[in-house]
């Protein structure tokens, strides 16, 4: 089939009046898929049950220094769980983690709320700014713009590039404006386009020069060990060492957890920092907890024992993800190949694909897809306040449903992105 | 013995002799104990081993209403896990709870940290106004006063009588002052007197006729199943019913855990308050979590299955911890009893004895202590700032050593106090 935009109108009614009698066929069907969903399904959740078997009541409940899990104490986390996310995320050193609950995003939550109410290292709190910025590299998470949007922190859109955020963009605005106080990363694996940051990336934001001294990169490492594939792997530079290099040592903050590796709903999370940002962390703990779960720690650490069990255990999920992934792909090469009507990444994990429609045509599409049963992360969530410039950004999240579902999913996406292509041009 | 202040110069310098000399005695005995710490014995913890073999491999890890506890979703707490923390809480409707992670402390904060940055149900932020006040009976918990002066709100203390709080002067701050935002609360078995509020106190407090629509009740309910005996127990009036009956439906929030009821480093917690101000927790929450650890709310349902569990497992806690309160008491009244330096309480339940000293002799008495290697509670911890006016007030904690070191460390601490006074008394 030829590219679209080459069709005469009457080629394009023609296919119209066609792809519309499919779509009635599709209807018909009574779908009820969703695709919107960034979350394991339940077969890779069965592969951690061991969990729960790694402690039962004759288990030793003390960590490796004597210290008794069960009770209070060692707020910032176990050294074996410490020891165990540092490895995880990348090789950081251990005395610069803090371990905390199930969700890293409360982790993420808390630095910002912090930095409003008590700013950064000593600088003004940012409520008694009249402005903070962030940087959005977008499309990306939805609820890293939801926490900056709550604290009323103007968003800054930065597009993306297949080696990460627009670098230059980057420098310029954090060089010049010292209202820009963070960016949003997801290095590895990014949601939703599943790029993986180049070394050139990384050590541009190591070495930015931020006109702001409580500037901070927000690092979250979400998708640290989520590869989708043995032979092809991306591996990122190890960001705190990087910036330590470029005499920026406290100017990032990393996050990441087992939400994605164990259990969605009661993994473990950790903060990662140099010295000072961790010891001020620390120093607020002390008010704000008794310390979270150590007994959840000791048995992740129990069951996973190293980065190595934590890398074989991600070789099993892939395998429960990857043909969901490419079932996806398959269909978006046969039916949209050489059409010019939509791009598609071919992420080598994480857990999206990122599709980008003709512009004009995102918000369509997701409507019909919708009107058909299949239900799609609504169109513009990848963007700043939800408003995607372009509104062609869609992403695709296919961990949940079966391979099978997702094939039947992805041919009716196909479907509505062909009809409202058409549609648009027609319009023209 | 005669009261000390009964006695003439001579009386006295000949005791202090004595007394110099019993305390080199001790000091030789290289003692190291500590009162200090509201702890949990790991004969305590212990009794809750049962917990870690509540769930294996092989459990169903749905929660009754079929969804996957490992996954994301319910945000707000498992149903059951609400039913629970409900009843506990005395019978709040299970609609009005949210269950959270392991640490009620962090409920509190994020309630105080969210009014600094977004205000109460619309009302202006708190960092927005020149002036916040917080209301603290004290003697009280010192992290609860913790929180309050981080964030730069102004600690008013308000003396506590056998009843609770004093009334009368609550409610003329709270009618008066705008500025008063709140009262940390600790309603039964307060810590540290160990003081039950009346019912009248409760009802008062329901019928609080705010200046500021945006006061609210921290009604910190932590030792609420945490009785000392079976047949000498307080029971306190259900604040959310009382709250709502006087018309004042969003003037309380309330807290709980089961921190020293399963486990101090891994149990859950929960906030209950009216359908306002719970819907606007769960508004923020959707932002900044994606949920606490539910399988962990799981863990817990299919071990205490209901308030009945909790209760039984309680009168268990008991048996440990009531020998250690009465060893204590047994010494101070045999040591102590009519010597006029000191007043202690009786409590039924909860987690310490709370001991007034003569004016002016608490920090001495706690230095005196600590140089002969018995480790107390900072004095002053008890008041707001850390200040406690009379420099009277110490805090006993007996649950943590053995009976045996808790009537050894109490024949030291009766000795400092003795000498201490003494002192105190020679000097006038």
């Amino acid at each position: 089939m030829k590219p679209y935009r080459e069709m005469s109108r009457e080629e394009l009614l023609s296919l119209k009046a066609d792809l519309d009698k499919q779509f009635e066929d599709a209807k018909g069907k009574g779908l009820k898929l969703d695709m919107s969903r960034g979350k394991p399904t339940p077969a890779q959740l069965d592969m951690a049950m061991g969990l729960m078997d790694t402690l039962n009541s004759d288990s030793e409940m003390n960590t490796e220094n004597g210290m008794d899990t069960r009770n209070y104490g060692l707020m910032d986390g176990i050294p074996e769980a410490k020891r165990l996310m540092a490895d995880m995320m990348g090789g950081v050193p251990a005395e610069n983690v803090i371990v905390y609950g199930n969700a890293s995003l409360s982790i993420m939550y808390d630095t910002v709320s912090r930095s409003v109410t008590h700013g950064v290292l000593g600088s003004t709190p940012w409520c008694k700014l009249d402005q903070v910025k962030f940087l959005c590299p977008a499309p990306g998470y939805d609820r890293h713009f939801a926490i900056t949007k709550l604290f009323g922190i103007e968003m800054i859109t930065i597009p993306m590039t297949p080696e990460g955020p627009d670098m230059d963009l980057v420098e310029k605005y954090v060089f010049e404006d010292p209202a820009v106080k963070g960016i949003w990363c997801v290095p590895k694996y990014s949601n939703p386009q599943g790029i993986s940051y180049s070394d050139e990336t990384v050590r541009r934001f190591a070495a930015l020069k931020p006109a702001a001294e409580d500037f901070r990169i927000y690092w979250d490492n979400a998708y640290v060990v989520h590869h989708l594939y043995d032979d092809k792997q991306d591996e990122i530079l190890e960001i705190l060492s990087e910036c330590e290099k470029a005499g920026n040592p406290d100017m990032v903050y990393e996050f990441a957890s087992t939400s994605k590796v164990s259990f969605s709903g009661a993994g473990i999370s950790a903060f990662a920092a140099s010295k000072a940002n961790v010891e001020e962390a620390k120093r607020f703990m002390t008010i704000q907890t008794i310390g979270h779960d150590k007994v959840n720690q000791l048995r992740h650490v129990r069951y996973f024992r190293n980065l190595d069990g934590i890398k074989a255990h991600m070789r099993k999920h892939a395998d429960i993800i990857r043909p969901k992934f490419e079932a996806v792909l398959a269909v978006l090469d046969k039916e949209l190949g050489g059409l010019g009507i939509g791009e598609w990444t071919r992420p080598r994990g994480g857990y999206f694909i990122s599709f980008d429609a003709m512009e004009g045509c995102a918000k369509a599409i997701v409507a019909k897809c919708k009107e058909a049963g299949v239900v799609l992360t609504g169109a513009g969530a990848t963007f700043p306040y939800g408003i995607d410039p372009k509104d062609s950004n869609i992403r695709i999240a296919p961990t949940y449903p079966t391979a099978d579902e997702m094939a039947e999913a992805s041919d009716l996406f196909v479907l509505c992105v062909k009809l409202v292509s058409v549609e648009k041009l027609l319009e023209a």
